[in-house]
């Protein structure tokens, strides 16, 4: 790779690798390069590289830095994470364009509005989830979206809908997974007396709470928090762990490796 | 008890109190005051205020700040969480004092020489842990020993052994409990893939690893991090975790209540 | 005080007390309790208790917990703090209203619009400041506002303005101070090399970047960040110590002696 | 360098690389690789790479893993750094030996004895400082010592005597350098209110705690604590620093740019 850069009057500028097993194991490589011109010759660079990576096996993404990739949020009834993410694909903090939103709760169509950004309300009604997420389905279609975050989804997304979005769909779950597994990770908190309580963001698959670990992060409560308290402390690492995920993923820094990930942050 | 104070011509530093429920939960209360010549009067003023105690069912607790609490560690074959105990015993950080350390592991014995302090060897024999259990329980009254700590102690306590040392059994468990219950938590982290692992000291009750948490912490770690890693990198947090629960413990800070604790830190 | 509640009746929820000095320095009290009817009774209580206020050359203040004071936010370029305070203040999490937000860029305008709170340009012209100052001093009348929080607000406020607001302007420093006083801290941050970077919430006082401070905070960073990525990192730290640092002034848990902070947080 | 190693049948194992300016500035690059045999062809293959090495202007180290350095401590009364880095030697996670400690307080030949390690006591005089250091200087050269720690020591080195050991020096300084330079920063920092407290572990050279910055942690201090109490919460953060930052440059993972650090940790 280094060779094959170097070759074509690339500078690197910053790479990261890893080897899950020095016998065997998979390998992940991401490198950073000036290179003039680059944004004309990318498409080529990749066709040479194409028999190399036949070759070994590999598989290889091209981008440019400028590049903005298309997300989905998905939203209930709690704003804070939602506006994190808009908030931060304003200020540019996160390289990505938000064509929509996507709610099962009416209301969150005045805190979207301001941003310029489309709004759909699809209400999940009982014994009527497949026809909702058809609904999404096309939306997502439409709209050309690589990548779905869940900023406090509520909903349990179905296997079959998952399954048409693997690692393309990032949940951030309020609490320090595995532990609090599950609903109501507040009262089972309280319960237990932690003195930390957590927040992960994962990507989502078919085993609720279970996929790939992105990032994680904790804060330290006491005996005088009840729920409502760990509620709203809990949103502070929510937004920031998500956050970080979601830009991190944007730059092509966390790699899926079986159940767990690679991340060059 | 401010009243009481007061009335005895007491200066009050620092006050503490927590209600687990305003509507008939427990109170707790702690506070630290001057009182000149209090070494002289501290008994009487336990005697005076036991009136009040019993007529309000209370639990109340006299002690000078000078006083050092006799302390056991029971250790196996890791030496860190001990040293650190030692360590800040011999500097003053913790005021206690430790007549014996009692290990299932003879060579810990020169860790504990430089120290001055009685080694014992208790081995644990298949089949005979209440034989061990019986001679550890006659050195701990021989010594007036009040609190044991655990310092990675890898051997189970008997639920007899621990109904006689009730809230005064300090453990250190190498994961953030509630995760990672029981046998092996670094391989555990390792397969599931956690971005931070934790510390948590408890005192030890009949359920294992289920015991009232007093503090946790964690440290981050990532995908380049083996098993061995995670165990050298887990001990920073275990010595500093369960010597900031000791401590709390040594200055009365810790309060239980029924699962949980009440920690004016 | 506690004689004096119990007396009527006032059940103690929380209590933090201080003193800077066992030997006459000042002490600081901080009672949470619960009374029936505490908003018919509250101004009695007041009166009542001036009596034992001024025998003690006491300071108190007594305030209803529902009680939302009156903040004015002033703000630059930036909009990172005016928008996290915005939002915790419209999710509730901080107790307050803002009827008006002072801004010497007109851009600002749009990012105020969607809260529905009046946004005043009031532009800084050179040797003009003392004008503007007039202009901000009626506005701040007008709305009965009793605190300011300068959310990268990057003027400098008068001596004259600052000792009218004695401990009721809040101001963000971007740096962990005493390290990095005055302007263009992040170049400051990377040519030293450190490896942490701080923010600052602070009392401004008539000594730029020297009032007494009530919060602070850092993040991680490395070799590879150059100045407008420790600017993107630090804007989650100001956001979080800037908000903390006013939630904690809202509840009454600040206070000032000398020029130092004893918060009960 | 990966296609050197790569002709030779070397596996990397893991790559770091930072470039300080992509115009003209310092190219680092670290590099962990597999290859059988490697203790018998290490000397051929630094041969090999010279000619490279002079092309390029690079400055080339080659190392085994297994490698350990010699390294010596210098410490004055307070002995929490020197025991943390003599237990994480004897622990095997430095990988280091440590053929001497040498310290201006006799009372320290007690702390070290129970390691097995020549304690060397060289007292400084008033007016005699470079007697001392000559004396320093011979033991270090008959230990063959490749790297000086000083562990809380509390004596300025002359600028000709760190003269002798650039970047291979490595002091611990008791504040979130740059605040608080100098002596006495637990009163400084107790006299400005801080809200945390820190340790910074930096390359000594001429210029008092303004060499190059190899690590940094804070610890959360409030208004209760007094300055013993700061020295003491401090003593945690210093000896995790500290050790940090050895163990770091034991493993050559230390770079020094300018008056900088480029840390792969």
């Amino acid at each position: 790779m280094s060779r094959f850069l170097a070759d074509r009057g690339a500078n690197i500028v910053h790479s990261d690798q890893h080897t899950t097993d020095p016998d065997g194991g998979d390998f992940f490589l991401r490198m950073v390069f000036d290179l003039p011109g680059l944004a004309d010759r990318i498409a080529k660079l990749a066709l040479d590289f194409s028999n190399i990576e036949t070759a070994f096996g590999m598989d290889a993404r091209w981008a440019l830095e400028s590049e903005t990739r298309r997300i989905a949020i998905f939203v209930s009834g709690e704003d804070h994470c939602l506006l994190e993410l808009l908030w931060h694909v304003r200020s540019g903090d996160l390289r990505a364009q938000v064509p929509l939103v996507i709610g099962n709760h009416a209301e969150m169509a005045d805190v979207v509005r301001p941003f310029g950004i489309p709004f759909h309300h699809v209400p999940i009604r009982p014994g009527r989830k497949a026809e909702a997420e058809a609904t999404q389905q096309a939306l997502l279609e439409d709209a050309a979206v690589e990548l779905i975050v869940l900023a406090r989804y509520m909903q349990v997304l179905s296997p079959e809908f998952i399954g048409g979005w693997t690692n393309r769909v990032i949940n951030i779950h309020h609490s320090f997974l595995p532990a609090f597994v599950g609903a109501r990770p507040f009262f089972q908190a309280q319960a237990r007396g932690v003195k930390l309580i957590g927040a992960t963001a994962h990507y989502a698959n078919q085993d609720l709470d279970a996929g790939p670990i992105i990032e994680q992060d904790v804060i330290r409560v006491d005996h005088r928090h009840d729920v409502p308290t760990l509620r709203r402390l809990s949103r502070a690492i929510e937004r920031a762990v998500l956050t970080r995920a979601v830009g991190w993923h944007l730059e092509d820094r966390v790699f899926v490796t079986g159940n767990k990930t690679v991340v060059f942050s």
